[in-house]
C-alpha cells in the first residue's frame, strides 16, 4: 500500500489536468492512496467521481512562486508545496510529486528533506529519450546546482548508477562522464577530477567522456555532469526537439501533395513520436535526497502526470531512496 | 585582392573534398587567390585545372593532431596548421581557414597571433541555423575556453555585436545571455557578473538572459555564453539535430505506404533541410585575435567548406578583425 503526496498547485495547465492524470493511475493501480495539497474548493468537484478511500484533500493557501530564495521557502508553510513536501518528512506519504517550480522543489526539497549521510549534494536526474526507441539516457545533474565539485559529480556517477539498475532493471549500464571531448583530461577541472576518482575506484560501467552530440545515440546509459552544463545540455535538446518537430509540421503543411504525404507518412511519424516522447519518462527525481521527491514538467497533460505518478510508484517500489542510503552508508564505513 | 591560407590537411574527408570547395569559390571571386599548405604530392594533381596564378601550394610535411598542447605546437613548426596560420601573421595572407583540430586551431591561433589588446580571451563564435529560415543566432564562445570571468563574458558579447554588424548587416542586433534561467541573477557567477556589466554599460540590444531551449526560436541574434556551456550547448543541439533527422528518415523508411508519403512530401521537407543547414554558415571564426581565423567543420563535403570559404571571405571585406580592434582600442581609451 502506497501513498504519494502530491502538490496539486503551481502548474502551467492546473488543476484539472493533473487530476485526469491522478485519476487513471489510481485506476490501474487499486492499493494506493493519494494526498493532494492545494486549494480545497478548487480540488474538490475534480474528484467527486472517486472513491472516498482513495484520496484525501489537504487544504493549503498558498501557491510556490518560480522563483523562491531558501528563507521565503521556509516561510511558504501554507504553501501546497511546502505541505506536500513535509507528509513525506512527517511518514504520511511514501513519495511525493509536483509539477510546480523547479527551483522551489529543489530548494524545497532539499531543506525539509535534508541530504542523505555522505552525500554531498543531490543531483536533479531524469531519463532522456534516445534515438532507440525505450532506450532512454539518465542524465544528472540537470539543474539542482549551479557548481559542482569533482567527489560530487563523482557521487552523482554512483547515484545514477542505483537509479538505472533499480528503475530501467539493468544490471552493469554503461556510465559516462558529459564533457567537451573524449579524451581523459578533457572538461573543467571538476569533470577531469571526477573521471579520475570513477577510475581510481574502478566504478563498474564507467566508459570515460562522451560529448554531448553522441550522448542520446542509445548506446550511453548513464550521463554525468555538473548542473549548470546538466541543465543546459537539457534545455539544447528539449529546444532542438521542438524545433524540430515545428519544422516536420511545416513540412506536411507546404502545400497540397505535401499534406497528402502526411496521410502516406503519417504511421513512420507516429512511431518517431513515441521513440522521442518524453512524457513517458515521467520525471526528474531529486536522488540523494531522505525521501522519495518527483518533479514533473511543468507543463505536464494529464498523460504526462499520469506517467509521472508511475515513475514515482516504480521508485517506491524499488526503493531507490533506501538503495542510496544503504550505498553512501557502505561508503562512508568503508572510509572509516 | 585577397589572398586566404588554407590548411588542407587534417579534416575528416581529406584534401579532394576541400579543393572542390575551393575551386568553386576561386571561379565565383575572380579577384582571389589562395595559399594552399600540405602535401604536395598529394595537393598537386588536385589543383591541375586551376591557374596557375591563383594558387600557390606551399608544402608542409606534418600534421598537427586531434589534441595537442600549446609547446607541443610550437615545436610542430612544419606542419600545415601552424604554416598556414603563420602566413596570415607574417601578412601573406589576408586570413586563415582550417578544417583541422579544432583545440589545435584555438591553441595556434591564440598563440602565433596573439589576442588584440584589450582582449582578455578570444571566443569562438559561429552562426547557427535557428527554426527561421535565413535567420541564425550567432553563439560565442562555443568552445574556446574551459572558464571564463565574468568581465571576459562581457567581452565577448560586445564581439558577438561586431560580428553581427559586419557579417549580418544588423543595425542593432538582439544579445542575450544564455543561462539557466531568464531572471536576472540567473546562471552561474560569470554569467551574473556579465549581466550587471552589459546593463551598466548600457550596452545597446541587451535584453537579458534566455534559457537553452528558447535560444534557437530565430528570436535571438547573439547567444553569448562561458565557453564549456557553449561547447555543451553547440553539441546537444547538433546532436539533436543528427538524431531528428535519422528518425525522419526511418519514418519514411518505415513501410511501404511512408515512401509512397515521402513522394508527396519531399518538397516541405526540402525547406526544412535548407532551415537547418548548418554548411550555409560555414566555420567559426576566433574572434579577438590580430587576424582572421576561421575553423571549418572537420567533417566539411565541398559544400561546406566553399561556404566557409565566402565566411572568410565576408569576413576580410567587412573587416571584422580591425573593427573589433577599433572597438577595443577605444574602450581602453575611455578606461584611462
Amino acid at each position: 500500500m502506497f501513498t504519494i503526496a502530491i502538490d496539486m498547485m503551481g502548474s502551467d495547465n492546473g488543476p484539472a489536468a493533473l487530476a485526469e492524470g491522478i485519476k487513471r493511475y489510481l485506476k490501474e493501480k487499486p492499493d494506493t492512496k493519494v494526498l493532494l495539497f492545494g486549494d480545497k474548493a478548487e480540488l474538490k468537484p475534480l474528484f467527486a467521481d472517486v472513491e472516498k478511500s482513495r484520496y484525501e484533500i489537504e487544504p493549503t493557501d498558498t501557491v510556490i512562486p518560480m522563483e523562491i530564495k531558501p528563507l521565503e521557502f521556509l516561510r511558504a508553510r501554507t504553501s501546497s508545496m511546502y505541505q506536500a513536501i513535509l507528509a513525506v518528512k512527517e511518514g504520511k506519504a511514501d513519495g511525493v510529486l509536483t509539477a510546480g517550480s523547479t527551483g522551489g522543489f529543489v530548494t524545497g526539497a532539499t531543506i525539509l528533506l535534508r541530504n542523505i549521510e555522505g552525500v554531498d549534494r543531490a543531483a536533479l536526474c531524469t531519463p532522456f529519450p534516445t534515438k532507440k526507441l525505450n532506450v532512454p539516457a539518465v542524465v544528472l545533474d540537470v539543474g539542482a546546482n549551479n557548481y559542482n565539485t569533482a567527489e560530487e559529480v563523482y557521487q552523482f556517477a554512483l547515484m545514477g548508477r542505483i537509479y538505472h539498475q533499480a528503475v530501467f532493471g539493468s544490471e552493469n549500464p554503461s556510465l559516462y562522464l558529459l564533457s567537451n571531448g573524449t579524451e581523459e583530461g578533457k572538461g573543467t577541472e571538476e569533470v577531469v577530477g571526477a573521471y579520475k576518482l570513477l577510475k581510481e575506484n574502478k566504478v563498474p560501467g564507467f566508459k570515460g567522456n562522451v560529448e554531448a552530440r553522441d550522448a542520446l545515440d542509445g548506446t550511453h546509459d548513464i550521463l554525468v555532469t555538473p548542473g549548470y552544463a546538466g541543465n543546459i545540455f537539457l534545455k539544447a535538446t528539449e529546444g532542438m526537439g521542438k524545433n524540430m518537430n515545428d519544422l516536420i509540421k511545416e513540412a506536411f503543411k507546404h502545400n497540397f501533395f505535401t499534406k497528402i504525404g502526411y496521410l502516406f507518412a503519417h504511421k513512420g511519424f507516429a512511431k518517431m513520436k513515441e521513440t522521442m516522447n518524453y512524457r513517458q519518462y515521467g520525471g526528474a527525481i531529486l536522488l540523494g535526497i531522505n525521501g522519495l521527491a518527483v518533479k514533473a514538467h511543468g507543463n505536464s497533460d494529464p498523460l504526462a502526470f499520469y506517467c509521472a505518478l508511475k515513475v514515482v510508484d516504480r521508485m517506491i517500489e524499488k526503493q531507490v531512496v533506501k538503495k542510496v542510503k544503504e550505498a553512501f552508508a557502505s561508503a562512508s564505513e568503508n572510509h572509516d
